[in-house]
């Protein structure tokens, strides 16, 4: 054991109270700034960023067995106690997560273990069952859900599993088109492994440039060119996973009658029956072309009819996303069109990449111009491409002006589209007004399907209290509307622990069971994330 | 409860001891006769078919509480114990099945029960749970696996529920594409049914004409257009499910992140957990258009490298199919043009039905052509479509030839491809040899994925000795080899009893613990399809 540094070893480090790289910390546009105060109204002076020395955590509940178990589990020097690494492993990046970081008391983890291999992971595993305390596998740190929080559940301490030491290209089938990657590999460092070959894995989430395969499979991220290369839970292929009881490799063949595929009992797993160690990926060659084509439609519903007619009809673009009325004005603000913004009706991104542009572009284009879209030139797509990683920086921005800014999601059917959106926005509209807050909600699709789509809210709120109170209930709202509406709890950010309250609702009583019964199976005494997908109350308290 | 007269409702009526309809019934074409003597010597006069009145069964072990019991389950008039109705619910049509309906003692349920609602589903549950009463369930009974066969396991008595009552169109949903079908409703019953929307499911496995839109969900099956529509298993948007201890529902969204696809944990469970009464599918527009067209190939070999190419480059053909060279030979032989048998090389059938066809086919084509293939016309592709659920038929006019025919079937990686054939086709081979039979292995590539592919295996043998002790051994040895060479122990036959004993090497022991711990929850009395999928020794013996 060791008091390290708390550097995120292997991906460039991130603000341990925002997002990303502080080098690419972007300054609100001076558009922007204009705009805030017609939208929301005079703001409340934000609680001020502090320094992590200024945080005060409980001393690590640790003692010297359980850090002498924990090091002979994974290598000397990979067991951090270090005020700094607690602190950056302390939770997800969701604006309650950053606004907690603000606090100068915070719950952290009593330790960091960074375990190098999946024997050393199993062996982590083994030694917190022993000593009875609890496991919160952590992977790029970008959860939005709250799956990272340190909670002990009935344990008397709880660590953080950094997995991203579990890095790098096992194995590659160029052949068959399938790579296996350890699980801590970051989007980017798996992109640039594959690329040496030729080859691209494709799945672009905003999180990308820090989230890891291993969090892509077990939250079932789904990215940006999900249209042409599907969501990630249909790109995997193959699972190894470490449980308190036992190893699981799964995957055989890419098509199989062999029972019930149990890949998918760990796909969207969130850590609560094991760790995903390694994952088998489909991957395509670098595509060599990419075309972008911008549209405008008079409204959100005449662009929704167009998406869904490209989504029903075979081939179409790699990426497709339309933004409301509201969305669509502060994007041209933000790039300083402001004359133009608020009058602009709906807007739709595509790009095309890999075989067949030509032909996809015109299906495509026949179908949108068929539900009333005009093509807008290319200007807008890649505007769009150049900053579409950097939504969550922003977000800091508008965070220290004192706006709050977050962000939900959900899906449906294409006949209940327009209903649940309707039902959402009210519900965020609503609660804000009830805390005395004005508020502006956006809403985009950006996944779709032939049976129905996403829908993905951005809401800003000049909260005029204390936003972490006042937003609990506007939250609850939304996803109490999400359920009643038909959608369902979460399309690709999860349920963690903000969203496990509502999952019964979902998958009902019987669902809730059957994951009960998983978890008691493979983590029979709870070690495993407590409190994350599962209500903690339905969970059996075995305690240890 | 009444003795029925054993009709299958809702299809037209199967033959008890063979496949389909008995109007249907194909002769064994001369040039195929002439040829079987040259591939497989003499062989033994067969097992001659019995009379339905001839066979032997226990009398029911249900008594007069039983009866009235689960006559209050399901509606009066659908508890069914007679000599008919049980034996034509003794198993499914694998070979060995057939050669058991030869024998003049077999093995019956007890009763059979034929519940209408979902309700009754429930009550039909309740009651085999309170009387210690396993329940199989049946839907088209073309199981080829076991799933069917009339097992107790630990309990006194075992009934089949047969679910083709539950049969209709309950929901359809023209804007979105998805159509909700009760579990018993047949292939051609769906398809009418949609029809009549202007709507089409596209599903057809080689049971299309018997099978239940349930029984294509239980057991994952993949149909000939797969490679157009997907498998099954991808197609199923919602399912609803009546398990022992409570009901689910799932499916609310098209893409979700809201814990695991809990649907996978049923598709694929071959009734072990409950019995799904409602399928909510993916449905598209009837197609307008068809084209056929035949390719030739030098070898296997150079057709699946065909095939992979085109797998792996987007949009392609609905339909398409490649038969080694020994199957080429015999499906030649069949359509009388032996001289051109057995110097044809390897031949590969491409429909196309939807959008796009002239980009797909040009595109398809391109690869073929690169992969060494030569265009053949569409003569041999519109033989392979009128003729495409006819192999049964040929399979009991060579049973009452004497021939010995079966099928299996696995899948695995491209890179994977010859090795697995090669394996599986040595082990038959020589199997049959050990046996003193000589045998024909032919195989086909029925169903492609970027990543990989399904092997498909006929083999025809002469066999002196009994057919069914003959084959028992040589089924096992094909099956190790399967799991030895990396192939999955099923692409879309399911597990039943037949594959249970090699799921363990496929899935782990972990993964059968998972199976076991959520079988242990929804069924914790053990009566649901005792036997099928996991190994019986795997399972807590509750009893009562």
């Amino acid at each position: 054991m060791t008091e390290g540094n708390g550097s995120d070893a292997g991906a460039e480090p991130m603000r341990w109270n925002g997002w990303g790289d502080p080098a690419r910390a972007r300054e609100l546009p001076f558009s922007v700034r204009a705009l805030l105060p017609l939208l929301l109204g005079r703001v409340r002076r934000p609680e001020p960023a502090i320094g992590l020395d200024d945080v005060r955590v409980a001393p690590s509940a640790l003692n010297a067995d359980d850090l002498a178990a924990f090091t002979a589990a994974v290598a000397t020097g990979h067991v951090d106690i270090s005020h700094e690494a607690r602190i950056r492993h302390a939770g997800g990046r969701s604006t309650p997560d950053l606004l907690r970081r603000r606090q100068h008391e915070q719950q952290v983890p009593d330790a960091v273990l960074r375990p190098g291999t999946h024997e050393e992971v199993q062996a982590s595993l083994a030694a917190a069952t022993d000593r009875g305390i609890a496991v919160i596998p952590f992977g790029g740190g970008t959860s939005v859900v709250g799956a990272l929080d340190p909670e002990r559940g009935a344990h008397r301490a709880v660590v953080s599993l950094d997995l991203r030491r579990l890095s790098g290209l096992l194995r590659l089938d160029e052949t068959g088109g399938e790579a296996v990657l350890a699980a801590g590999t970051t989007g980017p460092d798996a992109e640039a492994l594959l690329s040496a070959h030729g080859f691209e894995l494709g799945h672009f989430p905003q999180s990308f440039r820090y989230a890891t395969i291993g969090g892509f499979a077990a939250a079932r991220s789904s990215g940006q060119n999900s249209a042409g290369y599907g969501r990630f839970d249909t790109m995997v292929t193959g699972l190894r996973v470490a449980t308190p009881t036992g190893d699981i490799e799964l995957g055989r063949s890419p098509g199989s009658a062999a029972g019930p595929d149990l890949m998918r009992v760990f796909l969207g797993s969130e850590g609560i029956f094991g760790v995903i160690t390694e994952v088998k990926v489909r991957v395509h060659p670098i595509p060599q072309d990419r075309v972008f084509e911008s549209w405008s439609f008079p409204d959100f519903a005449s662009g929704a009819e167009g998406l869904r007619h490209v989504a029903q009809n075979g081939a179409g673009p790699t990426v497709i996303r339309l933004s409301d009325e509201a969305e669509t004005a502060v994007s041209l603000a933000q790039l300083g069109k402001v004359g133009k913004a608020l009058a602009k009706g709906a807007s739709v991104v595509t790009v095309y990449e890999g075989e067949n542009i030509a032909e996809r572009r015109a299906s495509t284009a026949a179908r949108l111009v068929a539900a009333g879209g005009t093509s807008a030139g290319q200007g807008a797509a890649e505007d769009w491409l150049s900053g579409r990683f950097d939504g969550p920086y922003l977000r800091d921005s508008l965070l220290d002006a004192g706006v709050f800014c977050e962000t939900l999601e959900t899906a449906t059917t294409w006949s209940n589209l327009q209903t649940l959106r309707a039902a959402v926005e009210t519900a965020l509209r609503e609660g804000f007004a009830d805390a005395g807050a004005k508020s502006y909600v956006m809403c985009h699709v950006s996944h779709i399907y032939p049976t129905g789509a996403s829908l993905y809210f951005t809401v800003l709120a000049g909260i005029r209290t204390d936003p972490l109170a006042a937003w609990a209930p506007v939250k609850a709202r939304a996803n109490d509307a999400i359920i009643a509406a038909g959608g369902t709890i979460s399309h690709h950010h999860a349920v963690g622990r903000d969203h496990a309250p509502w999952l019964a609702q979902e998958i009902g009583e019987t669902g809730i069971r059957i994951l009960t019964a998983i978890k008691r199976e493979l983590d029979p005494h709870g070690i495993m994330n407590p409190g994350a997908v599962i209500p903690t109350a339905a969970v059996r308290a075995d305690g240890d």
